[in-house]
């Protein structure tokens, strides 16, 4: 009787202990964070550019990258003159469901000049994503609203921790005929002429450099357009859709990543060489009829010497190692900026040129 | 020896009632329906209806839900002004090719006023569906020729035997160019500005209303276009591909439906809120234009309170609670033919005017 | 002591021995191959051809069968008017990335006149293929550049040594409006509006005829076009995913061929009847307007009367056994020349009509 009201007592007291200790125990923690949606300009192709709502001036927006279970706060404050949200697609929304970010059903689009707080538990592991939610056809299908948020799981598998690299690539698809006017474009008929990886297209893409030995982990965004992911020279084996782990993982050359949905794909850099990554739907690598185009890069292994006729020899000079993430994803948890995604302020000299391209057609028709 | 005998003579007096009972037993039956072909118009967003070749008049075509096994005879009566046939999409015809429905091949297509019977078995489990085989980018593609053909399964899984609730969503798409006139449309070049589930565009889709605890069954068929279909809130668990059941089932946010492919999807309705759920091809989400549209719905729980700003407050002036098959389903089996769904007279008015209109243009080319 | 240097004696006489017969033991041979590039006019469907660049003068381009291992050396001599290379689509190009076929990264293109040697182990076993990577666009897009190349398995699974006939089919799509234009084509908004399995429209395709029994393996490649292959009577078992197997095979009754992949199917014959067999995509099945068209053919059971509106009852006078490649894939390892591929000389008459037409509206504008 003694011994077992000595162990009641411990344990009575004891349980605030745990209870304030558990947060530390799981590491769940609250991040909070801040983003702007800014009015830009992005160049995307030779002698092409789009006016985008970029979230804090870049896209892909920012990296977010936190740890399941992590407590998460953002705060989007709206510097553009038409509504917008964000959708954390993927999350689950535990409880939180007027968070999820779509007008109309969990809140009212937030207005230019405003702001709005979003309040989530990140309890889904893996490649999720953030879009706007207004006007999807325009605003993630050509506007660029979009960025990766990635969500550390608490139990990786084994080939999860392999990896040494990191490599996020968003596909998307651009339609030149509205790209510089905002408030146009996502009709079903509209005809969409560049395809891009983060935002570029090739040759305006960079390379992944890799050493032999590197394990990759591609994760693979249908932000704004399909995709057929071909890389040369290697197998990839499929582990991952939408977030979660695939039971049966599958070896693939070409992965088909539809609208919307993420695959990962781990690869093995046991192959060196300078080896093609492209998108195989044969349209898509066209800049308008400009050949080769679009969502197109090279995966270069250290070592390998580039011969005079490669077609990357001066990329030194406007190399951007942190194109697909991997610097960033190595920074540890938070909200990262990517200098190689910033847009541009829209140049006021050709708005200038408008009006005079619009005095002049008014003028013709007279 | 007395023992023997005595035992075979009962084995031999039992014999005919096993052959009696077995049908029984094995629970097979035989099924008889009949189903016509109507000349009609469909309502598919505001401002939009098509011309459609409709299965009882109505676009999807009636539910057909069966067992395993069960001997089926189906006699279609046309009652339109051109041919069709049905062929059912998933059924192995087991020594049966002549009932799979394709002219040329296993018959010439019922002409118009004619009928035509189908016998086979429902040997083969599943999401299976039936459609027209004359002239399939016409009739299929754009003249909602297709509804479900559900077979019970014998051996049903244990995660299907949880299932509370069924939700069949047939997607398809519309040609605003051709919508109403018959005989055309199905070239390769055309453009598609009209998308839909069920034959309806939102907002004139329907909520899905679940309460907590509910397993809801997505049966997913891309009758005639594909989708990426998107749930918010929820992992959705791919069961079926086809019919048949998946021998490594996978988690999903996003799910490709191929044309003419079947995906079955389980949900834990675990989540309380009201969540968005729509293809993620961004531009099927628009009608012509304008913006949210196309296969667009909402999944609503029960006691959640609906905010002030809520897209569909009004729904329930006009709520179908059978438009994804749920009620139907719940029936048991037989051919179930569902009000949402009915076509509509085409007017004469519209005729009329039609002549008017083309007298007038003859005027003008004079 | 004795017996160990016996043995130890033995061993060391016998390793020279071992190292000359390893070759032998493991089969590892050497392949060379030579293929040429014509500049000729393939017939697709009726009334419609396209200019091509044909490997050895045919599309799809020769069947290449080796054993997983061999050594592959291949010279592509390219007589016609551009440029041109061949990209070995899933070999890995172990140690030998200068062999992959891209022009401005592994070598320059192949300027006409001029030839090229690869040189390379297949140590990827499986359904590969090769097509050139010079503006992809165009030429795999849409002037029939690509081929099947199959390294058999040195481990082939239980199931696949169940297969008595191979069938092998390559997907691709056309334009009207380049199809007669050698350096158009390819842009990202282009119509496409004739489709194919191995350069042939229906009815221009030819039947697949079986005998109850037979166990068929399809190789499905998404060469210049995406489809959704279904048949009609069967299910499908999907065992291979880019030439390797599928830890989790699966059925089917429509299989999705994304672009540059490839899909295997093994299918029991054990259903006699004809069964069509076509992409479920609805506009593909229409040649320019005309349907049936494109991607269709019919599986023929040996036995099986044909009825009298059958709409291949006069195809012996033109039957091509090989069409599939089934005959030319139990010849062995190789390079096969199929003749039911050969394209045709460009006629000059049509040139010189060409130069009337241009003449003539040359005139009507002054």
């Amino acid at each position: 009787m003694q011994s077992l009201l000595s162990t009641f007592t411990r344990v009575l007291l004891l349980m605030p202990l745990a209870v304030l200790c558990y947060p530390l125990l799981s590491h769940a923690e609250l991040r909070q964070f801040e983003m702007t949606v800014e009015e830009l300009e992005l160049d995307i192709a030779p002698g092409f550019k789009a006016k985008v709502w970029a979230y804090n001036g870049q896209v892909p927006g920012p990296l977010i990258h936190v740890k399941e279970g992590d407590d998460v706060e953002i705060t989007m404050i709206n510097n553009t003159t038409t509504n917008h949200t964000i959708h954390w697609h993927g999350v689950y929304q535990t409880n939180s469901w007027q968070s999820d970010g779509v007008p109309g059903i969990s809140q009212l689009g937030t207005e230019p000049g405003e702001s709005h707080t979003y309040r989530f538990k990140a309890d889904k592991p893996g490649s999720l994503w953030y879009h706007c939610h207004v006007n999807v056809p325009e605003h993630v299908g050509l506007r660029g609203m979009w960025g990766p948020f990635i969500v550390e799981p608490k139990d990786p598998l084994p080939i999860e921790q392999e990896v040494t690299k990191e490599a996020i690539i968003m596909f998307s698809s651009w339609s030149s005929e509205v790209a510089d006017k905002f408030g146009e474009g996502g009709h079903p008929t509209e005809k969409h002429d560049y395809y891009s990886m983060n935002g570029k297209s090739f040759p305006m893409t960079q390379p992944l450099r890799v050493k032999e030995g590197d394990v990759v982990r591609f994760r693979l965004f249908g932000a704004g357009s399909e995709t057929a992911f071909h890389l040369h020279g290697h197998d990839m084996l499929v582990t991952h859709k939408d977030g979660l782990p695939l039971d049966s993982p599958y070896w693939a050359d070409v992965i088909d990543i539809p609208m919307g949905a993420r695959l990962d794909a781990i690869v093995r850099m046991d192959n060196p060489g300078l080896w093609l990554n492209h998108d195989h739907i044969d349209t898509h690598v066209s800049n308008n009829g400009k050949t080769p185009g679009g969502p197109v890069m090279i995966v270069e292994y250290e070592g390998i010497e580039k011969p005079d006729f490669y077609v990357w020899k001066d990329k030194d000079t406007h190399y951007e190692p942190d194109f697909y993430m991997s610097e960033s994803m190595a920074k540890g948890f938070g909200l990262h900026n990517i200098s190689a995604y910033k847009a541009n302020e829209i140049k006021k000299e050709r708005k200038k040129n408008k009006k005079k391209k619009k005095k002049k057609q008014k003028k013709d028709k007279e």
